[in-house]
């Protein structure tokens, strides 16, 4: 139901975003995209990039005095940084990125062409769409979270400032991992009856698709491949109250491809920035001669940034299952759909 | 390029695939497709469903006289247990089960309708349409095998089978994880371009899609996010004879969302099989009285058995991507395009 | 949300589809699948193969005790005239057909690798997908029908009779016209937001898929082009029993790209016939000697035929908008959608 | 492979558009997509809008020094007259919009929201799009253009000119007919192996999308309804230097969903545009009262503009048909793909 493509390259003139489908009628706050642009430039050990950006959304499109009109919303996020046609070639591509494989798929005699889009600057338009999709969520009590669970190997919040010192000290870098919650999913996205149709896996794509990301996991995840059966599976109970509930969530709110009632629960695991001011061996793509990787100017840790990026996109899957179950078109048709079935369950 | 449809029940008359956009003169053996059938259904710890049903593919379109013509390829594996109209009703869902979420989502009053194709029992037509990927895949060099790593904690086989005969002592159930190595596949797979292009989103969507995987990763995956950058990424190298090549294949095959020319290398962890011959506390749906979970004959593991679905699916997906880059249609006008490509790294 | 793959060829062993997104709780009554089958193969001017074949439906999935649950729904039709294999080679393609493009585009050495699959005998799988998409749709009172408008320039039932039976002393084929009509349509299926939404373009490539198809008109259609806007647009009206409505329906029931509630009105031309049994001028595709085209046993006339397949893929497109709207899953749920929203005009 | 979405008001900042899939190093030239947007502007008839914008592209992103990186390409073209949040409210419907079915379909209030995005200012960037296709095109020879058939039943450059302006005088509209011809297409482009993938259903899509569009036909389209076979088919001929090839075209150059190398060529109808000075009859959406039709400024006849927007949308269609057929990513390897393909031919 929902589209998004987005566009634009880090040092390009603005990075754009088509969102098609989110329904009329629903009411938008471009501070608060704002906001969630502005998290996700934020963290310790963020790189020299993130001071010279201020992102802020323009709403190009699909949006009269403030609500959505069910017309695709375009995005547009300007560069400050708008220097593309004058910057420098390279040619040492840096082992962890796009680099290589995408000069050699794509014929380019300069790794610029690939970097410019392969960057995660990109993920900026992502955050914005996601905040719209975490408006529409709103409307029907859906909340999506997350934080960060280690860095480095470290879990503290001061040990992790230490990493990161002792990472840029090194002209090093350093991955983590995170958490994303979703709370009050209401029981039914998603579906076991096509294989591509399982909310887990769509949200595995989506969450994989950050840049940096090698593993994600739902509910207590690999964890649940060391223990028997009776020790995993969530029993279910029931109260007229709550009706159906759990009283562990050990499948992260989603068992068989549907999501169950419980919270939604997935971590995923982030390499190291790929960017090294210590720049690893590498070979010159046109001499073919050993070189030392290109330096660009990064991050030296970006995971509580790939936390709320996964907001964004988790915010966007979910809504997207959440039109195919209760329809499109009009925010009062869809609450309408939405309370019958809550009512009967 | 590729579509692939499944349909089919547990106890149905037989399941079925339409894999669409398979190019031209490829030639297609039967009996390589009923072993990956077979493998599928082995492994320690097995239940008796695997001793009644036999799989072989009945191939009902798209080759003539042992090869492919371009047409839509559909799949058939009856069921010798065709027996879904006599079955009874279930009214107690199994915690890890798409029972209660699939009966609350399509307004079931029995159970039978979820698990009838909520069952692992389709993804034989996965495998089957998997091995017909892996005859194309064949063509360009490029293989695709798994191989478990560990089952409830365990990794030796005799460890592994004790593990499974104390789980079936206990009425228990057990998982464990897999590994999938896909060896050959060219630089250039996927594209950054757009985030649900990316080769690594592709393939986690199609891992996390095998019934009970909780959590994917590439490479060194989750273990990354422990490292430091310098320590992680694989550093470039080129000879003569290699072209561009790395020592190392913490990546797992894939930056940036491209294949880097080395092994695709995953890894997924799978839960426990949620049915317990020793149920757990469910509720009826009907009553909604406490009640123990409906106890449906199953395995006690069945890790083997994913790794050659994910095999499959992986084989699928790496298709796709191959004839998006190189063109459909025919195995001639592929294979030109292909080793123009190669010839020009 | 519906998606539909047919596989088969003509001399195969079967035709079948996979009819996937049917929400869960409808009615299928099998015969009247069987009869809309019968309806595809009768009409005046039928070749031999129709004497034939016999077309019955098998419902291999998707359906328990004559209700859909959801799941993918198999559809499969024997061909009693199963000869694939023994068939033999054809060199001289036919005008008007797929035969040479399919050739060339294929790498075949060998036209039946073409016609096999380009034959107008899949079109019995769209019929019998197409009566499940009318089940649905009859649920809310929306009947799809079609009639025979003209057959090679005649209109009357006699003078048709008179021209075909001309057309087969002659060897010689026809095609003609027919009028697909959708009644009942609510207002607002399909949309102008995006290009690809709009409900008459869905329409016109449905229809227009269909073999032999040359043009595809709504309402007034090419004749509109001829007139003032005055005489072409129509004027709304308004009263307490119909709501909104028009007195004309020049525009077939679409403006904007979105159902306006009244009848949905398309009429599709369709070509005569390919086969010829006075075969036309072609080459031979090895020898590039001149030569008459290959003799297939063939229709004289098939546009009764089109129209009943016009009907089929009409009421899955229509199915698919308003599972798009209401949302999808139970017949229940969807009810209680458009019952709102037919109360909230 | 391609993908497009646009977005954008007829009154609102900009318009936008997102081409995806186009592979890296075409050569783009902003001049020339700016003629093209001129032409669409252009032809008698036009209204008052096309004085007051002056189209012109801005490429956001996908474009470095003149040429394709292989990235999502975003085009933006700005509207002088942007005064969205100023405009009144409209409540009076007009016949042969979408204004009427598009405020039930989204419960609007105010049909201001409904022909913001209608509006056919939409196809600016449609065409704009186009535009790039046509480069890709033309590094392979495939020319695409389009011509004024009929206008108000006038084929004549002075009758049409005089009907012209007798609507103008009488406050009313007019449609017309045009074709669009694409020179140097390939034989087998699109494919009969399934119904979705045929070339001119496609194409028939693509067309009809286009406001105002009620008929699209290929080759001797309607009229072949009214013949023989042997007076339809275009039999076929070989010649060393030629190839296969025909001496007549009534099939429009597509047989069986596939291009057979002939010219493709298509004709359109186009209603009478909706928007008339001396409104129709029409009802209040509120007060339900009847009242004249909303009166907007707009053109007497957009004929000439329909062609170009559909040379645009045709040209899409046969890129991405194109890059299906031969591969994607890079254009020397396309070009070695398709001259491979043409030798072998």
């Amino acid at each position: 139901m929902l589209r998004l493509l987005s566009a634009g390259e880090s040092h390009g003139q603005a990075l754009l975003a088509i969102l098609e489908g989110m329904p009329a009628g629903l009411r938008v706050d471009k501070r608060i995209i704002d906001q969630e642009l502005k998290r996700r430039q934020s963290g310790y050990g963020r790189g020299p990039r993130m001071k010279i950006e201020k992102d802020k959304v323009d709403i190009l499109s699909g949006v009269i005095k403030g609500k959505t009109i069910g017309s695709p919303i375009a995005l547009k996020i300007d560069n400050r940084d708008f220097s593309i046609d004058r910057l420098p070639s390279i040619l040492a591509p840096r082992p962890g990125h796009a680099d290589l494989a995408g000069a050699l798929k794509y014929d380019f005699k300069d790794i610029r062409f690939v970097l410019e889009r392969a960057s995660a600057r990109e993920t900026a338009v992502r955050v914005a769409a996601g905040a719209l999709c975490k408006f529409f969520l709103k409307e029907f009590k859906i909340a999506v979270s997350s934080k960060v669970l280690m860095v480095g190997g470290k879990t503290s919040e001061s040990e992790i400032r230490h990493k990161i010192d002792e990472a840029k000290r090194k002209q090093d870098t350093l991955g983590g991992s995170f958490e994303v919650i979703a709370k009050g999913v209401p029981v039914g996205l998603g579906s076991y009856a096509q294989y591509d149709k399982r909310l887990d896996a769509k949200l595995a794509a989506a969450v994989m698709a950050i840049p940096g990301i090698k593993a994600v996991e739902f509910g207590l995840g690999a964890e649940s491949a060391n223990k028997m059966g009776s020790e995993v599976h969530d029993e279910i109970f029931y109260s007229k109250g709550n009706g159906f509930y759990r009283k562990t969530n050990n499948a992260g709110g989603i068992e068989g491809g549907v999501s169950n009632g419980e919270a939604i629960v997935l971590r995923a695991y982030m390499k190291p920035i790929s960017s090294l001011a210590q720049p690893l061996d590498s070979v010159n793509i046109i001499t073919k001669k050993p070189t030392k990787a290109a330096i660009q100017r990064a991050d030296i840790c970006a995971v509580l940034a790939a936390g709320v990026i996964a907001e964004g996109v988790v915010a966007f899957v979910l809504s997207d299952a959440f039109l195919e179950k209760f329809g499109s078109d009009s925010l009062i048709q869809i609450r309408r759909s939405y309370e019958g079935y809550v009512k009967s369950l």
